[in-house]
């Protein structure tokens, strides 16, 4: 690394104010309870097991973060490796908790190639293997005696499952199955920890028993010699090479060649192959895949506010550090003006300010609600449950009550991730150039996340499930069949009122603001439905329609438990009254922008009036900008992102901005190190400057 | 490199339909003239010189882009130099015209840490040197002899350049100046070329006279030793680090301590000092910086339209290549439907298709209307034109139209790059999981591409200079002193009409919909006003507002360009009228989407009726998408983008989407060598098997 500055430099400090005393006034002028929102945003718990996780981790050299961004991909995949052994190391050694161990591997700032071992590969052997499979592969793999992977997705098909390639026949002669890869295309891709790291997947094959195809099953195998990590023989594994991010993990590819696999490798909890009969059993009960994927894409909603909040702490601090040009109308002793002070600034970040919020509260929400549903169906298998079994209408009841949070989950999921994903790009940008740096820590952290806007469902697909749902609760509810569910709710209630019209008070009553917003669902709700069932339109010509309808839907949901969120009693028990009316602020704020962008559609609902959106944009949303400014650091603040975990100069709570850029260029960036020789006819580059050029 | 796969993995080919068989389809079903399209768009001159250019660069290893992506900061600038090198060897072997060479540079598909060399140090040199510096520094730099840089932006200044810290100060004694670095944030920061390439810096600094600022002039300062390349005394110099992309240029940082240099160093061509008096003298023929912002930026505009159409040609032709699902209304032997088939892919792609013609064309105009003018304002300066110097009448009305063009070259600016920029992503989403890998070609083209929405402006920044430049003329309407340039027109016509309202024609007459972009335009102009000088309202309040404003007035002007375009006489003397003819449909795309979109500005405005937007939306906007899906690839083919440079295995032109994936990953991706030890219990990896681990 570089030698450190001379003296002169050493010397220098940014000009004034600094950073550290604008951040330090900003503190002062806010009145808003950070540390009682942090435990209410995360628990006291979390809060502090947060802290010791970032103290045992930044005191070790393998997690240090500073060379990352400038390394090959050979060089990160194989420092993320080390960072996953030593993570897994300290987990034995502090006997961490599964959960400890998640918390710990997230603070990490990147993904190991363990990953998914550690996570999809753990959780389906646990979740579909028999006991002769638990012992002979989960308890292995839970010691990393052996590493694996799911290997779902092929080359030629990501989104449609049941297009799936590859193939797994059973043999009755000897009891085995054929694993096989008919064409280029069936070769498995994008499977984390497959390239480099794992010696076992799970295969997602087509199953054949004869000719018939009983559909897409699971399949352990192992794929390397547990010795020396070399593929088996008619196995053909890799990685898949550089990304857009993600690149210290080793996202590979899988290809098998008449591969003959044992009985036991079919994980066969739910359905499986007597092999005395050569017959398929169908599941002996119903897979719980369902209430998974509810689960996993509630998380993703929840996760998708502190996604967000990561880029909208640095990009907030780091605007209230920066000053850049005078106020128009300023008199001309003034100074530079933070650029947190202009307008333009705040449209861009405060909304999203109030997003962090509501999509927290929303994912919340949902998982309250989804546990809730499963304790209540599960009857006495909860602890501390009593022990009676539920009736069945608590059981109708209830597989009501998860369709309809299955549904809004697919939805939800596409709007959180989105929101997330473009919102730290505008937080970027918002940083001015120095936002480009990777020191603004805002880039490295986009590019990891944008996955998740096509994974677990492309964003752009689950809307056709949201509209799909709304469809047929619109037909149970003209049907005069609707049920006590909230979308069922918000349909009854459209029709109830539709011929009187709407004229809710947007501006002034916060719960008529989730009204209209309910209101303008149930009315694309049932506009779809008349394209479809009275027009008889084609599916394919309405999708832009199903697009728009599920994202109306997921922004109600979203204003909804934001509001529910900022009314429950709960709240007051954690922060006081001052710090309550700016909460309720961010959901109007929240609210009222998403109205304004949308306004076409509320306007044609009829929701609203074309003078209430005038006022909107002209006069509330500008008012609530001016009220929330001044609480902005310490809303950001509140989330309490650790400045290691943050990984940003920009971000830094201190305000040490300029500083740190400097420091980062000069004392840890190995560009320093090289010598050129600059001139176009000699070969260069040297790497040690030569006595004469 | 990884070793060839075997034989069982090579005899494997994707499942049927292959691509090339579906862009053959896709190719027969089109009557679009690719090949007097391509023409026109870039004129057959152009298109034969890339061609030969791209032969040249493949043939040479130097320019092999297989591992840019893998490789680490280090090794990129390393080969981009070795790149720049034989680039401008080439240049002088071939002997390349000045336009040749920028045109092979362009083709690299990165930048080169001569770039900024290339660019603005020469062409600063040349607009800013008396004929004494020509020969020192220009002559020199113009054959390598010295590299250099332009150093204006500084660590805590970007966009207020005004703001700038660097102090050369005027020493009356010995006639030198003192260069330097105040504070911190003084230092110069993301200097292209300067990290470690150049041995010279244009250093944009404050001038000072005694205790007198004579505000921000350029110096050429020596910074490298030019025998040993290492930094002067005083001089402190470096790279600033990893970015988001143009990770290929190191770009640089630069402080000094009290440095002294010789009067020659300021560049003399407009102001100067006059060594005998100590005195500043004023530029005797003012700077014509005016004309070239707006040349710059006009060129930025253009460039945009092809920025996109790497990302559209790339995601058009993967999405008829890829096959996902069935269409749930076909017929279940139906297979698998293209995903260009789907209208939730339709209606990202081909309005971003239609954009990309539109910038082009929009950019063209442009340069012509500016060319147009300063050959008539120069009269005989220019070659080939009669040598009478225009009449004061003329320069009036050129000075108009120059201010003009240089006010809407700004939000231009602004709304090409950003619509470019956020293009690119929505092409990369639109392929699915396979748009993240590098592969794709979109993800690296995109982020090298994201500084242009931030440099030469700032693009929210610069869209208050369009408010202001509309506001002024909308002053000079009401004051019955409009001129006859196009922005006073509109605002003219609109008073006019303003009572007796508009409903415009938009879905039957294409210049209505024109009309109607202007009327927008005009309203927004009034209330804007109305806001400033009749309410009174602080400039900061009403940044919003301008954002709107000039983002509408640049859609304005790329509906208006679009149509003179597709309009003109000169189309049909290129193409036949089926072309024409579906060149006038993306006209009326791009304008009806963007109406769309944008609909609570039409309908607040009275431009259109809330019907007419149901009907944009449900009609009018799909039936163009089903009219032009057919011709999707032929409009990309059009633009001629050779495979070497899209540098994509999905939008290959021969369609080999998997095998090319497939090749890169297992052939061509240093990942593959590595070998892990897997085990979290030894201290891995290892670069080799061991015979036990």
């Amino acid at each position: 690394m570089p030698s450190p500055p001379p003296a002169w430099v050493q010397a220098l400090k940014p000009s004034g104010p600094q950073g550290s005393e604008l951040l330090a006034k900003e503190r002062e002028q806010s009145n808003v309870a950070v540390n009682a929102l942090a435990e209410l945003l995360h628990t006291k718990k979390t809060l502090e097991r947060q802290k010791e996780l970032v103290q045992v981790l930044q005191s070790e050299k393998v997690f240090d973060k500073s060379q990352s961004q400038s390394l090959g991909r050979v060089d990160r995949l194989q420092s993320a490796l080390r960072k996953g052994k030593r993570l897994q190391q300290l987990s034995v050694e502090r006997k961490w908790s599964l959960e400890e161990y998640h918390a710990a591997a997230g603070l990490l700032g990147e993904p190991t190639p363990y990953a998914l071992h550690a996570s999809m590969f753990l959780v389906t052997l646990r979740e579909q293997s028999n006991p002769e499979q638990r012992k002979l592969f989960l308890e292995r793999a839970e010691k990393y005696e052996i590493i694996g992977c799911y290997a779902q997705t092929e080359l030629g098909h990501g989104s449609n499952v049941r297009g799936l390639e590859t193939t797994a026949t059973w043999n009755p002669e000897d009891k085995t199955f054929t694993l096989h890869s008919p064409a280029l295309t069936a070769s498995k891709w994008w499977i984390g920890s497959l390239g480099r790291t794992a010696n076992h997947a799970v295969v997602m094959a087509q199953l054949y028993i004869g000719n018939k195809n009983f559909g897409p099953h699971p399949f352990v195998v192992q794929i390397r010699d547990l010795e020396t990590h070399q593929p088996l023989e008619n196995v053909y594994v890799g990685d898949i090479g550089p990304k857009f991010g993600y690149n210290t993990m080793d996202n590979g590819f899988l290809l098998f060649n008449n591969l003959k696999i044992p009985h036991i490798s079919m994980l066969s909890r739910f359905s499986r192959i007597d092999p005395e009969t050569n017959k398929y059993v169908r599941p002996a009960i119903p897979t719980l895949v369902y209430g998974t994927m509810t689960w996993v894409r509630a998380n993703i909603v929840l996760d998708a506010g502190s996604v967000l909040a990561r880029g909208v702490t640095i990009a907030t601090r780091y605007c209230a550090v920066r000053r850049q040009f005078q106020d128009r109308d300023a008199d001309s002793n003034a100074g530079e003006t933070q650029v947190l002070n202009y307008k333009m600034v705040q449209v861009r970040l405060l909304p999203l300010l109030a997003s962090m919020y509501a999509l927290h509260f929303t994912g919340r929400g949902m998982m309250k609600l989804y546990q809730e549903n499963q304790s209540r169906m599960n009857g006495a298998t909860q602890p501390g449950q009593d022990s009676r079994s539920p009736g069945p209408e608590a059981l109708r009841a209830g597989a009501d009550l998860l369709a309809d949070l299955h549904a809004t989950s697919c939805g939800l999921k596409a709007l959180a991730s989105t929101t997330a994903g473009e919102g730290l790009e505008v937080c970027r940008r918002a940083c001015g150039g120095h936002g480009y740096s990777s020191y603004s820590g805002i880039g490295p952290w986009y590019s990891d996340y944008l996955p998740t806007l096509t994974w677990e469902g492309d964003n752009y697909m689950l809307t056709q499930q949201v509209a799909r749902y709304l469809l047929k609760a619109a037909r149970a509810v003209l049907a005069g069949k609707g049920t006590s569910n909230d979308t069922s709710q918000i349909l009854q209630s459209y029709l109830a009122r539709r011929d009187k019209g709407a004229s809710f008070d947007i501006l002034e009553v916060d719960s008529e603001l989730v009204a209209a917003f309910a209101w303008r669902t149930a009315h694309l709700t049932f506009e779809a439905l008349k394209h479809r069932d009275v027009e008889k339109r084609s599916w394919n010509s309405l999708l832009v329609d199903f697009w728009r309808l599920s994202t109306a839907h997921s922004q109600y949901l979203v204003v909804k438990n934001f509001y529910e969120a900022v009314s429950s009693p709960e709240l007051a028990s954690f922060v006081d009254v001052a710090t309550a009316d700016v909460l309720r602020k961010l959901f109007r704020l929240y609210a009222l922008y998403t109205l304004e962008r949308e306004a076409a559609d509320f306007y044609a609902s009829g929701a609203v009036t074309v003078r209430q959106i005038t006022l909107t944009r002209t006069k509330a949303v500008l008012a609530l900008l001016d009220d929330i400014r001044p609480h902005a650091v310490s809303l950001v603040d509140a989330w309490q992102i650790p400045d290691w975990v943050l990984d940003s100069s920009l971000g830094r709570s201190d305000g040490k901005v300029y500083e740190d850029l400097f420091r980062r260029a000069s004392q840890e960036n190995p560009v320093n190190d090289l010598v050129f020789d600059p001139y176009p006819w000699n070969e260069g580059p040297l790497k040690k400057p030569a006595s004469k050029l």
